[in-house]
């Protein structure tokens, strides 16, 4: 077998399943080699965006990695963006990067550049296979460095030659390793701070905005009256009725320390201290009260289910989690506003959803929305590199087939990685896609405000409009063969949505929501 | 002042007019200071992509530079594929990419990431602005870095603090290097391998596909009896009627052996010895014939111009050039053919048109159908990475608001950057797309024979298919406020171009050409 044959079988064998792929001409041999190793099944996207956020969003579900197939350089800095995502969720992602054969390398030729550059600054696992019979085992170290605990990319650069070269060798799978346990001293310590009888706050993240997680959370917060939070961007965050209902940390900083004040010990667990996402001038970008102790319960490499598991032995073992009563708001009517279009998605989520989250401004009010809706899963924007939410969304859907997926969607985000809708369509994804269509960068014009940006001029806000010409995401969606129709109401969207969702295969609604401020 | 205003007013004052901008809060500053430098146009894109092949086809027009405004790491990495392609164009950019405050940088906030590893792929010049008073210095050095001959990227890294601080001071501009000159032996020497009386080829690139090399070049091929081509690839060719018509050089390795067999003295001028632009099995990627001696007149960074000027006073001091005849194919009729749209085009060129060339193998046949048109510039894909033409097509519309701009267009290449159709439409641009529509990755279904991949089952070919569903560019410009029309027939096309050329304003013709292969 050749080298790009004792890759696929060897990402087979080690339980990679799916390779979403944007292939080129040194990438041919891999192409070629699918036909022979039928298991792994090919999926297209039309950018590398679409590919690498394809492979995050089926990670985040499936909780092990998909591979992407990328064609040298250039490929790869398409999909950097959604992989600098990727790497903030700690998913786990195994990149196949082409590049020229050995020889000709030192030719530099047009497509030639320093592609370990670039996986350098993925801060992950790389390595480049140097010939045909290693090509097999540095797969199976790829597939167990992506799932080494929390999670992370690993990045296999492959030249033309090592892959059509003849004498590849499969290689057995390398269990990942495991997540390290959180000593008793620590948990002990963290147990003391929530009995101290002064203010605390746990902040969740990573692996604990799962339910076990959660549950124990919630355990501790009722019995402590400790305040909780899961991190402000969980890569993937279980809630709905029946779940305990952890508030998320806000975005803006102002929200964070209203949050948090008072609080004398913040227990972290699964994440890290909180920091603003932006600088600001004049304002502290540190989260944590001043003068409140810092206690890690666990980093994200560590086991936190089971660590937040014995927190809550020694402080809750007799209270139960609180759990939110399913609740929903009534359809709402009206002219769509930034209140009724999250009440519309509250009515009538379907059962077992995935909301892959990328609205940004326009979903402030989303979560009380959709608390008391059915069980779901939200995954969120990790990494603030915007154009994630309609690749994650193909992912998602790849991964669980039987699971209605919600992509929620601002207008400017959407059109990073627009074409993801084409694979949506090709692969009968069931995907529905609301478009929030404001027709501006309102997150910018909020920050424009913030930063105490000098002047406030016609040319500075020209910036920010997306209108002139408006978006006419029907007539986008319909060009890459997704159907789709626009709501002003929120009678339309209630209707618009509730057919979707029923009917398999993807949708897109174009919502022309106002913006929120 | 603050540091943003001294930015622009130097940019302004080093001769920098336009700043193609996809910003974030980052650059909130940058953006409001906007209204306080009138002489500064902000071209707003949906996609990082697209600003930085903007700016390409801008400089390749202009010769100077423009300015890209883009969002940290991940805005970073959404430009890299078309800076790579402006890497190997030498053109002149500068990047204005803004970073976190510089206290809030080691908080490793979600949007943090190694800015410098990025601007270090690029190979070219980057400088990092420490303090508000340095930002005015280092825009002028980054504006003269850029036009350095023979023309590069340069980066200018932006910390928030280092924008909103006061204490701005503007910097008059810097004199870039100009182009070194070719010693008079190096002059000598290649006329000596003129008159050898062996069998010459002098490939000539860069500045010598301009007006005044391509006249040198003629002189010497009539004279001496050399063949001439230009690289695969130029930045920018000028040709058409008046002009000497000189081939490039193949594409496929094949092609170009065939133009080269027989060689004995192969002349450089302005660009590298030829390689092919992949390897293949078993085939060498050196495309300089066995036993050729290489002769370099100039490197790209020398005056590669005054060279041939040079050499053609010392050979064909008597000599003048062969002009091109106006002639023009007849219009074309009967169902689209991949010989029929090229004849179209050529029958109905306007005068004076940019034609930015991203047709793959869909335009085998456009140069012999264009030759005689009337005189036009070609832009090309220089460094390989495609979704480089409708990017480019806006930077040189934005460049020459005078001029028509004819963007020839394969349907795959066409996804990866679709939304500059968007930025075409806001700022009215006079840009004509030819999508050639085939429903395939064509060149890549040509690889996988050329590779000699093994096996050439369904599920390979699949991955090269881009129909299921049919990309529908009418739909889909028409939703970004660009009109569009569908062409299935040579007639349909030549009416609905000659309309779409006649009216100012951006159109698109999605035409139905089957692949050529």
């Amino acid at each position: 077998m050749n080298g790009a044959q004792s890759l696929i079988r060897t990402l087979v064998d080690s339980g990679v399943e799916v390779c979403f792929s944007n292939p080129g001409t040194s990438e041919m041999h891999f192409v070629a080699a699918l036909d022979s190793v039928p298991e792994m099944r090919g999926v297209l996207a039309l950018f590398e965006g679409v590919v690498t956020g394809a492979a995050d969003g089926y990670a985040r579900i499936t909780g092990k990695p998909a591979a992407t197939l990328l064609h040298l350089g250039p490929g790869l800095g398409n999909g950097l963006a959604n992989l600098h995502n990727t790497r903030r969720a700690h998913t786990p992602v195994v990149n196949v990067i082409g590049d020229h054969a050995t020889y000709h390398k030192p030719l530099d030729a047009p497509l030639e550049s320093d592609i370990d550059a670039l996986t350098g600054w993925l801060e992950g696992w790389s390595r480049r296979s140097g010939h045909t019979k290693d090509v097999g085992a540095d797969a199976a170290a790829a597939v167990a460095a992506a799932q080494d605990a929390p999670g992370r990319i690993a990045s296999l650069i492959l030249p033309a030659d090592a892959s059509w070269g003849e004498g590849g060798e499969t290689c057995a799978p390398i269990p990942p390793r495991a997540p390290q346990p959180v000593d008793a001293t620590t948990v002990k310590a963290v147990a003391e701070a929530l009995r101290s009888g002064e203010p605390v706050a746990l902040l969740i993240g990573g692996d604990a905005c799962h339910e076990a997680g959660l549950l124990a959370t919630s355990r501790i917060a009722q019995a402590t009256g400790a305040k909780a939070f899961t991190e402000t961007f969980p890569a993937r965050l279980e809630r709905g009725a029946g779940l305990p209902n952890i508030e998320r940390l806000g975005y803006l900083a102002e929200q964070a320390k209203y949050q948090l004040d008072g609080v004398r010990h913040l227990i972290i667990a699964g994440t890290r201290a909180p920091v603003s996402f932006f600088a600001y001038p004049g304002t502290p970008s540190e989260l944590t009260p001043d003068g409140a102790q810092v206690h890690v319960l666990a980093t994200p490499g560590q086991d936190v289910t089971t660590a937040l598991g014995e927190v809550a032995a020694l402080v809750a073992a007799d209270t139960e989690p609180a759990l939110q009563e399913a609740t929903r708001p009534a359809v709402p009517s009206g002219p769509l506003t930034p209140q009724n279009w999250v009440d519309a998605i509250g009515a009538l989520l379907p059962e077992n959803a995935v909301i892959v989250d990328e609205t940004n401004t326009s979903g402030l009010l989303l979560p009380a929305a959709t608390a008391g809706a059915p069980r779901h899963d939200v995954l969120t924007l990790t990494g603030g590199a915007i154009g994630y939410g309609m690749p994650v969304a193909v992912g998602a859907a790849v991964a669980a087939p039987r699971r209605p997926v919600i992509n929620l969607e601002s207008d400017g985000s959407a059109m990073y990685t627009i074409s993801a809708l084409w694979t949506q369509a090709r692969e009968n994804l069931d995907v529905t896609t609301v478009v929030l269509n404001n027709n501006a960068y309102a997150i910018l014009r909020m920050e424009l405000q913030r930063v105490g940006a000098a002047g406030d001029g016609p040319r500075a806000k020209d910036l920010l409009d997306l209108g002139r010409p408006d978006l006419d995401f029907v007539k986008i969606a319909e060009g890459m063969g997704v159907p789709a129709t626009r709501a002003t109401t929120a009678e339309e969207l209630a209707e618009q949505f509730a057919r979707a969702v029923a009917e398999p295969g993807p949708h897109l609604i174009d919502a022309a929501v106002p913006p929120l401020l």
